[in-house]
């Protein structure tokens, strides 16, 4: 699992920075997310209640912190998108072919690849949670669960 | 700034468990926010949209990033809870007293110290954004700006 940049090319109007040497933080990857979708092309553009239950599997050092999770029916679910590019600060999505600024979009491709989806949780058996809402690729890596908070 | 786990004791109750010994990606703080709360007993238990004004100020590197970024004004803000320790997966909250699983908690208390807040976008002046909602400790690393997306 690599976080470096893909080798994709830049599409028209797209500025790409130089990253910054270090980073200043490092994340656990908790567990790991299974879907039926094993490429980009084949995610849903937005997870949806009807869609498939997934899969969350959770490294078993965590699974005291799953305690009461099945008290709450949606979960806020944080997730590494592990094959984005990190250096784009302007994207033209191939949906719309509009260049906008990358904190604009809800695309991959940013400084912190870090994904969130609200999911409805359907079951938990030990350390795995069945879970639908989800878009992601197969085989990507959980950083957070945390109950839904109804935005304000 | 430290990722130390900080100095607390265990309330009753709470479990720590021992952190993997490497993380599995980097994080890299994009700016910095700006709170009047300095400490974590004034911080709101959550943000308000009748509460004050606060900044969001974003590294110049970024800048062209934040490109339409006022076509929302509703803003997914991702932060680093820096001061939190990560190794709990049992915790009794003060206010309840009631011990659950971390998971189960919207604490900053989690093997991941990321926060999700959405607020709403008040004004942008260059490479500060103005928002209100928040409610996290001045000085707080940035490490995500999205729009936001109506939960389904």
């Amino acid at each position: 699992m690599s976080d470096e940049p893909n080798e994709s090319e830049l599409r028209p109007g797209e500025v790409a920075v130089g990253l910054p040497a270090v980073t200043d933080a490092g994340v656990y990857f908790i567990g790991t997310i299974h879907t039926p979708w094993r490429t980009r092309s084949e995610c849903p553009k937005r997870g949806s209640a009807d869609g498939p239950v997934c899969s969350i599997v959770v490294d078993p050092r965590w699974r005291e912190a799953l305690t009461d999770i099945t008290q709450h029916t949606r979960i806020q679910v944080l997730y590494w998108m592990h094959r984005a590019r990190r250096d784009l600060v302007l994207q033209t999505p191939f949906r719309t072919g509009l260049t906008t600024g990358s904190f604009a979009l809800r695309s991959p491709v940013r400084p912190n690849p870090i994904a969130s989806s609200v999911v409805e949780l359907v079951g938990v058996d030990g350390t795995t949670l069945q879970v639908r809402g989800l878009d992601c690729l197969d085989g990507t890596p959980l950083i957070d669960l945390k109950p839904e908070r109804t935005s304000h």
